[in-house]
């Protein structure tokens, strides 16, 4: 799982292409990263924009983080021209998380030719919060 | 499952409680609600800062907008002073999903008394784009 300085992750992480709208919208930001070990520690920004009834962050929206750290986990170790949509992700929200900062942690559990399943967490105040599996699968862009 | 108009869901559909946040960032709309069938019919209006490196709706959103679509079914069923905290969702991602409007179709498969499952479903121009399932815990909040 080498790192590909030209592959789309690398280059939005150089600077040298705009960010996902969504990494704005979470706020996120890539603490660490290691394509080589598969793993990768994000920390979002949970704003009241995103609280439900009880005033806590809402569960999908766990989910949109728990996506955004485990998909990036995998995009750091594609090549150019591939990318790797999620086929299902599989949450299970372990206690109640509330407006402020949120920290993730993603691995690649097991990386195939195409098919990948990814494993990640997220966790607030030195507590877990939710966790997370997933399965993605690696697709190539078509040249023209 | 008979109708509380005094429950918190009832409350703000009559417009005596405000909305939570989150319904105000996915610009969610209930077109049909069927507390005896379990039934809810939704509609989303997914923007632009939802949308991942390929243009698309990043999935965590669309997970945020399938939770938003089952919570609903099952707290339109409760009664005065219940909450039904989601302990796990699990979605499958079916096709991309762009900017736009997007519909929503949610059922309680299965209310117990206190453990529920749900399951729910996500449309754009008329093709399924995602499906979920998801288990529900109904909790009392204490009376002080």
């Amino acid at each position: 799982m080498a790192k590909h300085p030209q592959a789309y992750f690398w280059k939005v992480m150089a600077g040298e292409l705009p960010p996902p709208r969504m990494a704005d919208t979470l706020g996120i930001t890539f603490t660490h990263i290691d394509a080589d070990a598969g793993t990768i520690q994000t920390t979002f920004e949970a704003g009241p924009e995103f609280t439900n009834p009880a005033g806590h962050i809402q569960g999908g929206m766990l989910a949109a983080m728990l996506d955004d750290t485990m998909g990036p986990a995998l995009a750091a170790t594609l090549g150019p021209g591939q990318f790797a949509p999620t086929l299902n992700l599989n949450v299970s929200f372990e206690r109640a998380a509330k407006v402020g900062v949120i920290t993730g942690q993603g691995r690649v559990l097991k990386r195939g030719n195409d098919v990948c399943f990814l494993a990640g967490e997220l966790f607030q105040d030195g507590q877990r919060i939710a966790s997370a599996t997933a399965t993605a699968l690696i697709r190539t862009m078509p040249t023209g």
